[in-house]
């Protein structure tokens, strides 16, 4: 349903009573001293977790405002419109908010993939811990869920990797 | 599978390589500047999103060797055996990490919640967006999505509820 709102006139209640928070009906979110509420995204279709992202307050109004993953990418230090550039946008089909109000839940029809690196979800790998699979210096070895990548993250980004050690 | 391993014997590869980070068979987490990396929950059998949590180094040490979820309490700042007081344990059938290994994914065997306040999942409700549902001052209307709690946490609880404001 098209509504002409603007991002300025939506208003996120104040934090001021945990009862309200936790069992009203107002949106209040708890940005952290970094500004950010962390966002877990899943596949609408299979459930899948797909990624793990932020928002800063701009990020969560211009997603609620154009019904698209908007996320605040913390390497770049800037609104990062998923799928921009890759051209995967996810369109949010629900958004939900937990008891305290600071995370948020993004159900996503998505094309393609979601993870930089080419794979579908960000979660290509697992840790088996049945048993836990040892190297001989006690480290801990990941297993590929995924095999084989959707896309060539080198031909479809110009920007560099915006992963930080 | 019974392996006698202890804490102290697990070792987390160092980060230094962004290649060997995102692409390889070693398990590197990065845990943030408060010393904690997010961890998404979800049910192993219907998919839905129960919590997001923290944990430090130690709290994923004993998850991978207890096949138990153990968090760390940011606001009990302690490390947090999920389940040991209300009784519902998350038991751990699947780990997974993210392309730069700062977020983690874990399915769990759930039985009754993983909601403080009663309900099964923590994200409890949603924000409708389609339309957005505003209040006459422009506040952001929430739905439940959880009519009816699985417990009472009055009951079940005998420490303060944890959520901060």
């Amino acid at each position: 349903m098209k509504q002409n709102l603007e991002e300025t006139t939506l208003q996120f209640k104040d934090r001021t009573d945990i009862q309200e928070i936790e069992e009203g009906h107002t949106l209040s979110p708890k940005f952290g001293a970094d500004g950010l509420i962390p966002v877990v995204t899943t596949d609408y279709t299979t459930g899948e977790v797909l990624m793990l992202g932020y928002m800063n307050r701009a990020a969560l109004k211009k997603t609620l405002l154009l019904k698209e993953a908007v996320y605040y990418s913390r390497s770049r230090k800037t609104l990062w419109h998923k799928g921009k550039e890759s051209g995967f946008i996810q369109k949010v089909k629900e958004i939900r908010i937990d008891d305290d109000q600071d995370s948020l839940w993004l159900r996503v029809a998505l094309t393609g993939a979601s993870c930089h690196v080419g794979y579908r979800s960000c979660f290509f790998r697992s840790i088996p811990i049945d048993p836990l699979n040892l190297t001989p210096n006690n480290q801990i070895t990941l297993k590929f869920e995924e095999t084989e990548k959707v896309f060539d993250p080198t031909t479809v980004y110009k920007t560099p990797n915006p992963t930080q050690i």
